[in-house]
Formats: C-alpha cells, structure tokens, sequence
C-alpha cells in the first residue's frame, strides 16, 4: 500500500525547502518506494487562500493521511492578524486535531559544523541529545484561560496549566522507549519544588520507571536544565518535560549546536503518525532567495520514513547522504565557513539526490 | 538612624560566606556607617530550630528590618520533609510576606574569569546582563493549584498563571527605571503567541513604555529568548519576564558567565526593603569545609548599600574591593585556574577586607 504523505510547504522559505525534500524523497519513489504526495496549505498560506491557517480543506488531506512534512509557517504580513487567524495558531491546530503528544527534537553537532557553535568545541563536540516534549497538554491548552476584570474590577491574565495521568504515563513510555533505543539515560525535568502540575508529572514518570528498569531515571528542576545544559550538556542523553519546559529547553539545546538549520523534528500521535518538520523558524527575510538550508527538511523526510513508517533503511541512507555532502565540504550561507564550498538552497538539494 | 539589617545564614555554605560579608560589611561600620546586624534562622536552619522554614521568630525580624541579606537554603537532608516544611518554601514565603516583587539578577561576566564560562570568549567578553525577574506573581502563588481526581476520575495536577494589571505594571517600572540608569534598551520576554498571561503583561509593557520614551523596548517570545541567550548575549541590556519565566532565564543567563560563585541578586519590595542573596545555592557538598567563594554574598551586600540605602560610594567600594582581589590573582576553587593563588573562603574574606 502506498504512503500516504501530507506535504505542507507553509510560509516564507517553507515551499524552497520543502522542494528539496521532495526530490530527495523521490529519488526513493523512483526506486519502488510507493508514496503519494498532496499539498495542502497551513498557516499564513492557508490563511491567504481559505481565510483560516487550518483550513478544512488541510484537516481533511492530514487526517487521511499516514503523515504530514511541513515546512515552516508565519511572516511579518500576518503579525496584524487577529490572534487565532494567525499562522502558529495553525501549527497549534493540527497538533491538537492530529493528537500529536509527542515532540521529538534531536540536538546533534556535526562534527563538521563544531565551529558554528558558540559554545568551546570540546563542551559541545559529539553533543547528541534527543529532547522528548509532550505537546498537546500543558499551559498551551489547558481551561479556563484569557484576559479578564476580576470581581475587584481589576484586569487580569490567566492561564491554566494542567497534566492528567493518561498524558503523562503516554508521553513517559515514549521518552523511555526511545532511551532505551539510545544511551539509556533519561532526564525528566520538572519544578516540582514550586509547581503541583509537575509534582504530579514527576510522580508518574517515577511510576513509568518501573517498567523499564534497564533505564537510568534522573530527574532536573528546569531552572536547573536551563543551566546544566550550558554548564556540561554532554551529561544528556534523553530529557522528557512538559509542553512549556520542552519549548524553552529544545530551542535553547538545538542554539548550543549553533546550527540550527540542521535540525529536525517529528510530532507523533499514538499510533505513529506524525508531523515532521525542521526545528527553524519561516526566515521571511531570506525567502524566496533560494538561499535557505534544506538539510533540516530533509532530515525530518528522514525521521518520516523512520518514525512513521519503520523504514530504518532509507532514513539512514537519506542522513548518510546529508553526511557525505558536508564531509565533501558544501555549505548553505547559514553554515558557511572559510574553506568550504557555498551553494544555494536548490544546489544542496542537487548534492544531496547526487550522494543518495 | 541605624540602618537595621536583618542577617539570615541559612543551610549548607550559608554561614560561612554570610560571615564573609558581614566582615566586609563592619569595614564600613567601624568608619562609622551606623548598622545593627540580627540574625534569624530560614530554610532547613530554621526547621531544626522552630519546626518551620520561615518561622514567627524570623517573620519578626524580617519584618522590622530595612533590609535582609540571606545566605542560602536548601540540604539533602531535608529533602524528605513534608513540602509545606522544606527549605524552599521558607524562601516562597518570606518573597511573599514581604511583598519581594522585583528580583534584579545581573549576570556579569569578570574579565578576570573569561575562560570560566563554556562559551568562546569573544562571544562574552564584556557581558553585562540585568535580568528583572518578576517575584511574587505568576504561577508560582496562582490560586486555584494541587493535585486533584477530575469529574471522570482521572487524576490530575493544576497550577493558575496568572498576572493582574498592577502586578504587571510595577515591575515594568523597575525594570525602565533600571535600563535609564544603564544603556536604555529594554528587552520584554513573553509567549504572547500562545500565552494570554502573557499577551495581557505584553499590552502592559507597551502601555508602561509610554513614560520612558528614552528606552529603546523590544518583546521576544521565552524560546527565542532561550536561544538568543546563547548566540549572541552581548544584544541584551536589560531583560524583564514573569516569575516562572525569569527563574528559567535568569540561571541561564549567569551560567553564561561560568561563575556562578561571583553572581549576586536583590529581591525589592515597593518601598526599596530588599532580600540580598548570593544566585547561587546551598551547596552542601562543600558546606563547612571553608572552601566555598563568598563574593556573590558579598556583592550582595554591596548591592544591599545601593538598592535600599541609597549608599553608591559604599556599594562602588566593595565592588572595587572584589575586582582588586580577582585582579590579584587570588581565587577560591571554583573559579581557580593554573597560574592564579587558590585561597579558602575566609581568605578571600581576608583579602577583600584588606583590598577596603
Ligand atoms: C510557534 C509556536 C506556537 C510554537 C510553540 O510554542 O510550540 C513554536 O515555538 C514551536 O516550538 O514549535
Ligand atoms: C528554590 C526555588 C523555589 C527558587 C525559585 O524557583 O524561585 C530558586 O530556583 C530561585 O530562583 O530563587
């Protein structure tokens, strides 16, 4: 049967990059991988067409299908929006509609690229953590939430932030199950000094352990987390946190690479289907140029073809393939440094169908 | 009038470098500055005593001073306590008995200590960072919390985020009075994308900003900020968030600087009563060996002089004090390098006295 692949190229530099993937993905088509590929817009795109960033036109094409690639979504010509007809509000969406619970977001240097960090080679050098964010709970979604003139008549901003048992025993056996696929050390970050919501959630991933007792359970006050990843972040090998936590903490780890044009992303649900998108934002100011960096993209096609369809083979033939063009010295201008090779967005892409 | 400071030692290295700083301090009484120093017990100290973290004894004390100046709390053994019981919870309670709303954490990089931090020097030569965290709002007091089994059954924990306008509008006063006596530029941090807590501080900010037409004022989402930290903190002048927000920010920020050991905080109340305390914890590890840095405590101190007595030339003399020591050469262990003299806790105490 074929795959049936949702492909959201969004905003900004989203269609360039997702472009390459494309052709990466159909190098393995045209060897017999059978997969179907239908656009659909998200986010401000979608806003343009069908005046909503979710659209039903996109709920329908992602719910058929058996996983979504995305681009990026946003721009400065949506920032005047109302609120919930702006583009994240549409990655927001999905996630919920798709029940997409579990936020996987791989911080790894390539050796290659060491120096574009600006943390000392030897703290980073071989950094490989995997950061395991539940994403459709927390302070994000919770009830009841807005602005209000409370009974004393003075105005006020709430929030709810919220964890029942069910969603945090679900993300607990992921983080578990992909520590024991990797070193066996996981992190679970909380601020259960302060915070009932993560006492809570600390409580149940001590319950979860149980069943895994191969996996060595540590737990970090995020404030903590925050630090030790700037202190020694080679201490990590998986963190799993809440919603809000994960937000901060994966975009402060995938920073210490200093390349984050490299860096993937998968967004699960509980049975496998997922959304795969690079961990950079839309770079409004670039886009169109063809001068993004596709290898992100590209690398999430690869989590795709791992996560969603048990196919090891060809994501580690795609990643090798992203290693050899690095190790043969080609650079987009995110990653460019003296002594390489700079080639534009379409040309990485070439270089990559070519190392395939 | 004597200026009536209440001393409280704490936990762990708690009493070795609060011993530090009052030597440094009667420097100053002996000129003549008229001080008077009463000690009370918080934290893991003030449950072996009074069976409470912030007991009545200390509430007293605390209440009639001009200003407290706080070692550190916190221990393993007191890790199995009740929570209401714990050390830290003596520290949430006096923030909030005091009406502590405003928590300034410069993170300052020595130019003797550039090779402390895990960053490459050139990106934080010179840093010199204020980060106003917002004290006693926020989820960490929000009602209603807990841990609770829903209509369905289901357990579940709860925390409220939660800003008021005058809560919001006090602390963007300190945080624009602040960046006026520096470089003007103030950076407000949020998640008004996802976060209505935060969209309603946001809206403040801006109205607030209407008074300071000289300060330059930007808004950043907490995940960029997390980022932005890392790649590039020399863009940063002042930084102002919310409680839980800040706590996160605020340890990266100092661990930029690799030496935690030099970094002191003040916690302000609306009539300039203020909590002085090193950013560092209790370290128990080390506690009672005379070896831990005891210059955060005594920065501290200095910035006690400054912020609630209004005393600069006292404050710029301590200060002045600590830099002819690091410049000395002298350095406890946690800062020590090949090449420097490696002193104990009340040496340093010793060489700062004498720097006077
Ligand atoms: C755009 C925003 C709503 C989103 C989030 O906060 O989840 C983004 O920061 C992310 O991490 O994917
Ligand atoms: C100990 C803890 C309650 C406290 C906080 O979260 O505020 C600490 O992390 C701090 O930043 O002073």
């Amino acid at each position: 049967m074929a795959l049936n692949i949702a492909v959201l190229p969004g905003d900004g530099i989203g269609p360039e990059i997702i472009a390459q993937a494309l052709r990466v993905l159909e190098v393995l088509k045209k060897e017999g991988l059978d997969m179907t590929f239908t656009e659909a817009p998200l986010g401000g795109q979608a806003y343009d067409r069908f005046g909503h960033p979710y659209p039903e036109f996109t709920q329908e094409i992602c719910r058929k299908a058996d996983a979504v690639l995305l681009g990026a979504v946003g721009g400065p010509q949506y920032d005047s929006l109302d609120r919930p007809l702006r583009p994240e509000r549409g990655l927001l969406a999905i996630r919920k509609d798709l029940g997409l619970f579990a936020n996987l977001r791989p911080a790894v240097l390539f050796p290659e690229l060491a120096n574009a960090s600006t943390l000392k080679a030897e703290v980073v050098a071989g950094l490989d953590i995997m950061i395991v964010r539940e994403l459709t709970g927390d302070v994000y979604f919770g009830q009841p939430r807005g602005i209000r003139t409370n009974d004393e008549g003075v105005r006020e901003g709430f929030n709810t932030m919220i964890y029942s048992e069910p969603e945090v025993r679900r993300i607990a056996h992921v983080a578990f199950e992909i520590a024991m696929k990797r070193g066996k050390k996981l992190c679970s970050v909380d601020k259960a000094n302060v915070l009932e919501t993560t006492e809570f959630w600390k409580e149940i991933v001590i319950d979860v352990a149980k069943e895994y007792p191969e996996v060595e359970l540590s737990h970090m006050y995020v404030d903590n987390a925050a630090m030790q990843l700037i202190r020694n972040p080679k201490q990590f090998d998986v963190m799993v946190t809440g919603n809000i936590f994960g937000d901060i903490l994966s975009d402060e780890a995938s920073m210490l690479t200093g390349s984050i044009g490299m860096l993937a992303s998968a967004s699960l649900n509980e049975s496998k289907k997922g959304l795969y998108e690079p961990s950079h934002g839309s770079a409004p100011d670039i886009a169109g140029k063809n001068l993004a960096n596709p290898i992100a993209t590209i690398l999430s096609a690869a989590m795709m073809l791992r996560y969603s369809f048990d196919n090891e083979a060809a994501a580690t033939r795609i990643e090798n393939a992203v290693k050899k063009v690095l190790a043969a010295g080609y650079r987009t201008g995110d990653i460019y440094e003296e002594g390489t090779r700079k080639v534009s967005c379409s040309e990485m892409g070439d270089q990559i169908v070519a190392a395939m």
